[in-house]
């Protein structure tokens, strides 16, 4: 939506022209609309939203935010919230009861029909992140003795409620699925043409327990504009469409940003997310790495002599420890990433650390050679600093590139999440191994003890 | 895919059964073929691909890696090349002329219909990353004087190679873009109805030279299947769909990783990457950060005779930073994702700040308190030492959190990337700021100097 269109509406608002308001409003689509009430104070939302014509209230309903949603459902009559229940997705429907205090969805399942009801209850005891948390039954089911003819009658009489009509499914008298027909498949054939001579039997399907994650792997996979969702049984229950795939894709993405950054995942967007619950998602982390990084100091503690005796090494400890920490987390992010989008497999374990061994080399010479001429510049009197210096780099950028690209690995075969080896985790440890270096190469080289 | 399908036909091939495996063959889809075939040796995959009827042929053909699909034109003979780029979409085609070797595209244009060639070198000319790049020719254009019988017999007649019919867009005879009409539309419409009469003229669409990144958000805001892509002068060029969408967005999530650990992102996958390229991504970051921490370092020299009168000092250094830059990352690993993804203006910086100041207490409380009794106990006599680095703990979280939430708005601000501002630059700073805070309190505490 242009800027300017946001700023001729809310200047309609202001002075009232709700005429004209409407009129400007009813030519745009939902999506816009519900981004432009969003910005508008709570009593506006409510005179803004009541002017539109039911049909596209209801649409309007599904895109706004659900702390809107609930204060529309509380400042509606029982029978316009009847009329949107009827409108709404049933997967629109059950996000939004998820996240309603439990008054709210009582409300709202009281002036739902009998049989929404019943179907709204059943989608709301989905376990989380499951396939059928995120489905819905806005789907178009045919006969298998249908002929494409019959077919197209059907849809026209059904498709103006279903969530998408392109991908239709053929059902047994039972429910049990056996068949997929698109809507292109339809119109490429003759009208007499029976279901069962045009379907795919080889049907990708998802079972209602399936993580949500694999579900929009299949999607990637199969380049899919909707899949269906059967029980345990093979019944149809319902089809998971695009949009809500790529809504888990960019979550799962989220998610992995957040746990590669050492933080619980969290559940709602940031600005809308309480103090305390941050606080809560990232304090365990941070205690962990914290009591690691402590044993890191311990180590510091056990050549106390030999900054004692020249303090001018412990003026390299960050440099050392913050290059070992980025090359390192380079490294995982790299292998992290690869297996999310499934370019690098558990096998490539012995491919992976050949290459990082093979770029941290490279790496490792370029920056000791830069580092070199800047202590000999710096410490010309030095040279025995300057190569401790340089050859604990080298040891260090080496073994964090290593490691950094075979925990991640490691962690997924014995079953753990791959995120957790990421640049915090990563960091501390080569930390640690970065100082038993240095220090030993300098006591061995420069005969300090 | 099921494991035990690709078993047996690995086994089909090994054992030369090959009638048996085309039948098997037929019965799958091109992406499981596909990927049956990337698994197999250079000479085996040429002979599994010859014995594959010629369409499914091509549909498979266009989910092969680039180096295969290569391999498989030099292999084949001009004929059944030239039926393949036919059957190709636009771009496919492109994706796949983009990376492979300059005499094996000439050989491609060449076997290539005169009209096909056209668009093929048409549409390699828009630049890398627009909309002119992801976009295909293959789709249906109607006419707004058109009935909705007239519109089925026109997608009847034409929409086999269609890469999608369920939207429809409406050209006047300029090939100037009026309208959309989706195929529900047509179906839920009677026969008589006007494509002008139907048709949604608020049309959501791109310009060839947009970004595609832009695209992708598209995409995302309005739940759309496909988009219209326009030139200069709203003449329809083309459309991007859904599965190139998502494409973009996947790729976008990954440059990011990529970029918020300090690496330059990478075109091709990690294992497919040479060595010297996978260098050059990351040595540029590595080698600014690494000088970035030389300083820091040189902070450490000023406060040389504090940890000469009392090296114990220096073993909390580690702890320090690295809590600091944990702390730090969080924070803007939280903002980065949220301004990708829309959640987080850069309007909200002042929210943000106050959010991150909070939580940081919260934390900065707790992990002062833990480190408070670990100290206690562990050096009885030294009070003014655990109140140092407890002080210095709790004002390295309270600005790492700070500086963390608040630079990566700063960078958007100032038109740069904010990923930029992510975990290993807020690391370096934080380690900088933490040192002297750390060292200042020291100094001032325990009167050394």
């Amino acid at each position: 939506m242009e800027e300017n269109i946001k700023e001729i509406l809310f200047d309609l608002v202001s002075r009232k022209q709700f005429r004209q308001l409407k009129e400007k409003l009813c030519d745009m689509n939902e999506f816009d609309i519900a981004s432009f009430m969003e910005e508008l104070d709570s009593e506006k939302q409510i005179i803004v939203f009541r002017m539109l014509p039911k049909e596209l209230a209801s649409d309007v309903f599904a895109c706004l935010e659900v702390e809107t949603q609930g204060h529309i459902i509380n400042s509606i009559t029982d029978k316009e919230l009847a009329y949107i229940i009827e409108e709404l997705y049933v997967d629109d429907a059950v996000d939004m009861l998820e996240e309603l205090p439990a008054t709210v969805v009582k409300r709202v399942l009281q002036n739902a029909a009998p049989s929404t009801r019943l179907q709204i209850n059943e989608f709301l005891k989905y376990p989380e992140n499951s396939a059928g948390s995120i489905m819905t039954a806005e789907y178009i089911g045919l006969k298998k003795n249908m002929t494409v003819e019959e077919a197209f009658a059907y849809i026209r009489k059904h498709g103006y409620d279903k969530e998408t009509i392109y991908t239709c499914y053929v059902m047994d008298a039972k429910r049990m699925l056996e068949g997929v027909v698109t809507v292109k498949d339809l119109l490429m054939s003759d009208y007499e043409v029976k279901m069962e001579d045009i379907m795919d039997t080889n049907v990708i399907k998802a079972v209602t327990t399936d993580d949500k994650e694999e579900i929009a792997d299949l999607f990637n996979k199969y380049d899919l504009l909707s899949l269906p969702v059967v029980d345990h049984e093979n019944r149809l229950v319902g089809i998971v469409t695009i949009d809500d795939a790529v809504d888990v894709m960019e979550e799962e993405a989220t998610e992995d940003f957040e746990k590669m950054a050492a933080m619980h995942p969290s559940e709602k967007p940031y600005l809308k997310t309480g103090v305390f619950e941050l606080a809560k998602n990232r304090i365990v982390w941070l205690l962990v790495l914290m009591i690691s990084s402590m044993l890191t100091g311990g180590i510091l503690t056990r050549y106390e002599d030999a900054f004692k005796v020249m303090p001018l090494l412990v003026s390299f400890v960050p440099m050392l420890t913050d290059t070992g920490g980025n090359a390192g987390s380079q490294s995982s992010t790299m292998i992290i990433r690869g297996m999310t989008i499934g370019e690098i497999a558990s096998s490539d374990i012995l491919k992976v650390i050949w290459k990082e061994a093979r770029v941290s080399v490279i790496v490792g010479i370029i920056l000791g050679a830069v580092n070199f001429v800047r202590l000999v510049v710096q410490y010309p009197g030095q040279p025995l600093v300057a190569l401790t210096v340089v050859l604990a780099l080298f040891a260090t950028v080496f073994l964090a590139k290593v490691i950094g690209g075979m925990l991640p690995i490691a962690a997924k075969k014995l079953h753990l999440d791959p995120a957790i080896m990421a640049a915090p985790l990563i960091t501390t440890i080569v930390d640690a191994v970065s100082l038993v270096i240095y220090f030993q190469i300098a006591v061995e080289l420069l005969h300090i003890k």
